[in-house]
């Protein structure tokens, strides 16, 4: 279906696609599975947010929502055309077995980072970059990753037995952000720091334990930080690799901060330093 | 059950808790209930991070737990014995059968603020205020008090239609810092802004519009920052009520951050102001 510039696809409602038992419903559906996204090197997008931003990046194979959905956010199957995409139009209850947190709208996309590494992220110019050490939650994950984006982080790392960032609920969490930036994968810390340092970011550590306070960190050069695991915090590994362990302050009675949040904190203090130069 | 001090208290196994299908069990889910909340001014806790700071706090009324879990966190007992609170082994079932998100620990306790208004909690001095305006998302409410906690705030507002701030989920969320300092509820938004202007604290309006940016705004004054809805932000009569507006720079491609992550990125850079007198 092809159709003028800024016109949304006209949907017919007649060849709706309403077969929930279909074997295209449980062809997407198992982009729900990471054995099913590296093989095909794609990912299942949820949610017209997340969905918006993958079709604007010219991502999307085939955009699957009711006419409902069509109707209140025209522009996603617009831009999804756009960029040569399939539209479907399909009935509630079609769009719902393929996930159940679609509000309307669930697509196939290409995963633009697939088979990248940090290392490979490099191409690029990285000023500040975040590495998160076996974050586990996919909804920290991907408020970390939306947070990145807005603290104008160049690159995230999920490093050791981290979440799959490519996860359904970490690209929805991210707000899209996901198709924003790089996002890679690394195996034990060392992988995801090695490079990083070579290419003469400093390494820095968010530590609760740190004598050093982010309020009175000079942070004027290009930095990566790592983030811990929800619960154990960092490895003694990650504490072991950094040039410079800070601490978020405690005013109240909190035991600490949630992960997503630290790291929101920790960037923007950072690029408020950088733009400062 | 009484135990001499530091010593957790035995669990003897043979009494514990099974009947899944009994009156105690309804009657403790029904505090999943608003309603059931009100009436009894009692809480559900779940998770041994609230339960424990439910237990410090002294407002453990019954402590529900399995064996396992009494091993792996004994203080929760102790904390709850010490303030006269029951303690009850139950099977993992009967735990479950409470709550799907118990891992273990589950409590009725009374609820701090219930009843609490925005005036009555101006009896103690209120330097850094939050007020919530239509926040719906139970996991962002709670990840939103724990940073208010964290960052010294002395008080939360929940306002017009906002998710109940005493449900579980956002206590849970919340790390136990629902426990840890006032979190009461309003109506419209100038219901919960009147006294604590009154009091002299300015207004401050997080917007995505306004002119001023944080990392530009002078933020000595004792504060009380407004945040919106998730997806509409604040209500124009939000705006109207404000003294300022202050916007966060988005750096990168994101349209917005998290209003759980702003909030956490307004209220530090308030409390680094103010404790900087």
């Amino acid at each position: 279906m092809r159709v003028e510039h800024d016109r949304a696809p006209a949907l017919s409602g007649a060849s709706a696609l309403t077969n929930v038992a279909s074997e295209r419903v449980r062809r997407v559906r198992r982009l729900a599975k990471r054995s099913a996204r590296s093989e095909t090197g794609r990912l299942l997008v949820e949610g017209p947010q997340a969905c918006r931003e993958a079709a604007l990046a010219g991502l999307v194979v085939d955009l699957y929502l009711t006419a409902d959905a069509a109707h209140a956010h025209p522009e996603i199957a617009a831009a999804t055309d756009e960029s040569g995409g399939h539209i479907h139009e399909a009935s509630a209850e079609y769009v719902r077995a393929i996930s159940t947190d679609a509000q309307g709208f669930v697509a196939v996309a290409g995963d633009p980072w697939s088979g990248w590494t940090v290392a490979r992220s490099l191409d690029r110019l990285v000023r500040l970059a975040a590495v998160f050490e076996q974050i586990r939650d996919p909804g920290n994950a991907g408020t970390a990753i939306r947070s990145a984006d807005a603290a104008g982080a160049d690159l995230v790392v999920f490093a050791d037995q981290s979440v799959d960032p490519a996860a359904p609920k970490v690209v929805r969490s991210s707000a899209g952000s996901y198709f924003h930036l790089p996002v890679v994968r690394a195996g034990m810390i060392e992988e995801a720091v090695a490079p990083l340092r070579r290419a003469g970011l400093e390494v820095l550590a968010a530590d609760g334990a740190a004598d050093l306070a982010l309020g009175a960190a000079v942070l004027e050069r290009p930095a990566v930080w790592l983030f811990g695991n929800e619960v154990r915090g960092l490895s003694a590994a990650a504490l072991a690799a950094a040039d410079r362990s800070i601490r978020i302050e405690i005013h109240g009675r909190a035991e600490s901060l949630n992960v997503a949040m630290a790291a929101t904190l920790c960037l923007y203090a950072s690029i408020g330093q950088l733009r400062a130069d």
